[in-house]
């Protein structure tokens, strides 16, 4: 567990993930979110985009991963987010969650990272930012 | 599908589930957030929560699913989220997401909701808001 | 419930199952191995296979399928497995997994098996050998 | 993605994880292993073990997390495994999966690491040896 003094502005890493379909079905299913954009291909089709998009909050699941799992890492206390859905996500894309430290607040005890999404083809898919009270020195 | 003349400020619906066990293993293995926090009984037992806590992006999935199923619905374009975990989510607690219109721009086509979760004992969980688009009418 | 006495030399019985992009999903999420060559299609594209591939556990998963319900089936009691990962098995492949009585030691209560898995063209996926304690008559 | 150069004998690394009713019941699902001692509590109440028991292979799994994800981690081939399942694992159990650079072949790029699965009391429950092709320097 990393504590807040091993940081520094501009550390950053990232997860990769394919969004399969089951993943958006898995995910529709716990989160109660069965929005027709998500789960009706039919419906989906007369929309803007044309065919099933993932869910925002997938994406943003990557995100948390990222925080929770690599920078900062497990310890961490997860105290807030802010999401931009930029483009969609599309079942079969490959999105990069990465996580960038921005701000360091030593006083506080506070870690604020750059949180974007990318697709395989380099889109910028979701913007945003993170909070992050990391494990204090014990 | 509602367009945004039909809503006014103060309309307002929810979403109720219990967190599963099955629901954090299932959010974990889509998102790839196997976070100890989440997935580590023994590790959480000395945590400052004291045992597995939810995802917050658990609880974001449920606001995703008022959002996109119940008010504004289906149809709506996600455009960005804002999240602030207040408190822990546990194993077998049962949440309700709740959104209320807080600002209508008819000239933009925006919507702004206030995004609450609440647990069984009514403690909030997250709060935040959301910015939507609804549907445009035909 | 089979006992010892019951099986013979070359007894053999398989399971054969569509390995699916749910199944690896799935399996990812549970184990927690979310390596991105059965995650990440972009990074599988650019690895000695060309795509992703399932977990070889999975396929071993098979095994344990076939020697638990079938051969010498519920009762039995699993002390180890020998496993060699031959050639990948991708997404959408269809294996057979098969177990073949190879040795019997009525003394230690004791059954060898020999366990393959191929996939739909007949190419053999994974070898090995199981070694297994069936349930004791009453 | 780390080769073989970069590796000592000892090197060691692990995955931690609270076997729940879920993943025995999800890992049921997509291996087809539907054995009674991991699916039906009142067979499994007359068993040696008086309860349900995970699956050897979900263990096993865990393995291939450490060996996929940690140590030798991304771009490594898996070919070939060892497994004794020495004491059962319970549903609610937290495992630790462990694995230890054993021996190391640079003429023919090959590592062995034991590999060594724990519960919460230091139980060894599964004990073995893998035996893997890292990525080669490019």
């Amino acid at each position: 567990m990393r504590t807040i003094d091993t940081f520094k502005i501009g550390d950053s890493d990232s997860f990769t993930k394919t969004v399969t379909e089951a993943d958006v079905v898995l995910f529709a299913g716990v989160t109660g979110d069965l929005n027709p954009a998500h789960t009706d291909e039919e419906s989906a089709k007369k929309s803007m985009f044309g065919k099933r998009i993932a869910h925002g909050m997938l994406s943003a699941g990557f995100i948390s991963a990222v925080l929770g799992m690599k920078i900062p890492g497990p310890g961490s206390i997860y105290l807030s987010q802010e999401l931009k859905f930029v483009k969609p996500v599309f079942i079969g894309d490959t999105v990069t969650a990465t996580a960038t430290v921005s701000e360091i607040n030593l006083e506080k005890n506070r870690l604020k990272l750059d949180t974007t999404v990318t697709n395989q083809n380099g889109d910028v898919v979701v913007t945003g930012s993170a909070l992050i009270m990391p494990p204090k020195a014990e």
